[in-house]
């Protein structure tokens, strides 16, 4: 077998988002991965974002998104509109033959997300969303403690928290688009109860829970935004969640999980601590009469390079086996965005409906 | 004013659950109490119990229930019977002028706990619940974190997350009385939820919430006794809580809060991991942009003597200011006894209700 030394992945930034800084970075420091062209609503609006994060010389500059969409040397799109532009902008990129790294939440509701997938599958295009904390290696770690066979440390995890919170200021709550209904629509449960849910499903192995319930005390903005809210997932055997998302409270990123055979805990799930290693504890076969016969443990685990460039670099790594191997696009990645999406739905409709129980069976 | 030393308040034992040994060395460590007398439906019982236990030969063993109660040696009565007994014989304890140490749960509904109130009222007796964890001194440290006016550190809790379990063996989930709905039917909700809710409820200033509703996901075991569920609380300004307990998951004692300037973590405060200190981890005033600007700090406060100790020291504490000193009895404890009774009730009416809201106004 030949080895290849492709060459990098070349992606274009496709809005000129906050979070488009990080995401710039983080294809710098992908070795698979390099920046081709930026673009946004004006050329001049691209320009200065391009200088502003030190941009070479050779990455083209466009006016707008439809002119990105058409360069012929951008393999990729990173997406990083406002979430009710995702439908719009991600069918046309994949209708381009763009490969799709999509900022969270990746639609308004599933019904529009189905509609990027269908474009995807229809192009043979990769779709991956920008839930960085799922390529950092912690998450591969925590997910041996979950569910190796071998190991099986936690055993089912039977409830797990999940909170990210953030305390914003005053004209974030005025002028953010992530509380402008016509914009990020989905407010703090898009933006950061995503993370939470995605927690959830993760250490329930991505299968999708029974019932979803928003629990009481969501808070609203005047346009009906969720600024706060809380919910409980549940699954068979017993396995349940609850989740946590806030603009209004101080920085919190926890997830804690209680097990057949252990519990673990992660205090910084969303954003490390630091850049270089991320850690967790694990409490293992704790006792009955004796509970703490066995203390918490912490676990580091280093990374080589930031948790959002292991997500570009993951992300190059699949375009890389479509375009120079012809390897099919991995389901994977659009499965789990989805599964997340159909929970955020599910959670909004029962916030609507006075925390009702949603099912989301045959969803 | 004239000091006097006093003699210790002397503590009849009723009944020899697992959980007596526990509190009869707590008695022994507190200063101001001392083990008067035990009491078993059988001599025998209570004499092997003594034994067991290494009771001094002066102290009395009472063969009845109704022995102890008239016991004119004995100042206040330990009383770890199945709840499903608590009415009949705390009430009779009141009536008896003993004052009352009252294992958790305290009653097996809201009714049966306001009879023992008003017998404890009438008779002018104190009445404290078995919360060990309440009278640690991290506690204290705890609250000073969420409500001191100069300090106010945390500032409002909005989120609360507590959870406690136990994972018992298959002879506990088929003979113990925790698990038998004529016993103490209340399972885990009252035997581990107890200290949940009661966490919620103190990081709450033991505001009641206005509205519970369970968690779907509920186990009950055949009998109907749950053996592990979850809940939501919500109070007014978007503050919430979720709590989960079972007899199923490893063991999990967590309080983490969010609040407005900062979060706090507690990872052992139903039995702190060592008996001399206890820790918890606070981080304070985290940013947006760089939402580590700030990072967790630990904590660490000692106690003299291990926390059933100092419970039995300010019980006896009490006790000593009504008998030497003519004093009322305190409020405070029976008041958050009977708010955390409140919320186990409107819990257990959730989960028969299917997850029904229940609002606690007016209760």
């Amino acid at each position: 077998m030949a080895t290849v030394t492709d060459t990098p992945i070349r992606i274009g930034v496709m809005g000129c988002a906050e979070i488009a800084r990080t995401v710039s970075r983080a294809i710098d420091l992908a070795p698979n991965a390099t920046i081709a062209a930026v673009a946004s609503r004006s050329l001049e609006k691209a320009k200065t974002f391009a200088t502003a994060n030190g941009y070479k010389q050779s990455v083209k500059i466009h006016g707008s998104y439809e002119s990105i969409l058409e360069d012929p040397e951008v393999d990729a799109l990173y997406i990083p509109l406002p979430t009710s532009l995702h439908v719009e902008w991600a069918v046309r990129a994949a209708e381009s033959g763009k490969h799709i790294l999509l900022e969270k939440p990746v639609a308004m509701n599933v019904a529009e997300f189905d509609k990027i997938v269908a474009a995807c599958e229809k192009n043979g295009v990769q779709m991956m969303d920008g839930t960085m904390w799922a390529h950092h290696p912690r998450t591969a770690k925590l997910k041996e403690f979950l569910f190796d066979s071998d190991l099986f440390l936690i055993g089912h995890a039977l409830q797990i928290h999940s909170c990210f919170s953030l305390a914003v200021d005053e004209d974030f709550l005025k002028n953010d688009i992530r509380v402008k209904p016509n914009l990020d629509g989905l407010g703090a449960l898009g933006d950061l109860g995503w993370y939470a849910i995605r927690a959830a499903l993760f250490a329930n192995n991505f299968e999708l829970p029974k019932i979803v319930a928003a629990s009481p005390g969501t808070v609203l903005n005047e346009a009906g935004v969720i600024l706060s809210c809380g919910a409980s997932l549940s699954w068979e055997d017993g396995r349940t969640a609850s989740i946590y998302c806030s603009f209004l409270a101080n920085v919190g990123m926890e997830i804690s999980a209680v097990g057949t055979n252990g519990t673990l805990c992660v205090q910084d799930f969303v954003i490390p601590f630091e850049e270089t290693h991320a850690t967790f504890t694990t409490c293992l076969k704790s006792g009955f009469n004796d509970p703490w016969v066995s203390r918490p443990t912490e676990h580091s685990v280093k990374t080589e390079i930031p948790q959002e460039a292991c997500m570009v670099r993951e992300f190059a790594r699949l375009v890389g086996e479509i375009k120079n191997k012809g390897a099919e696009p991995d389901g994977f990645w659009p499965n789990i965005s989805r599964k997340t999406q159909l929970v955020v739905d599910a959670i909004k409709e029962s916030v609507e409906k006075n925390c009702q129980q949603i099912s989301l069976s045959g969803r």
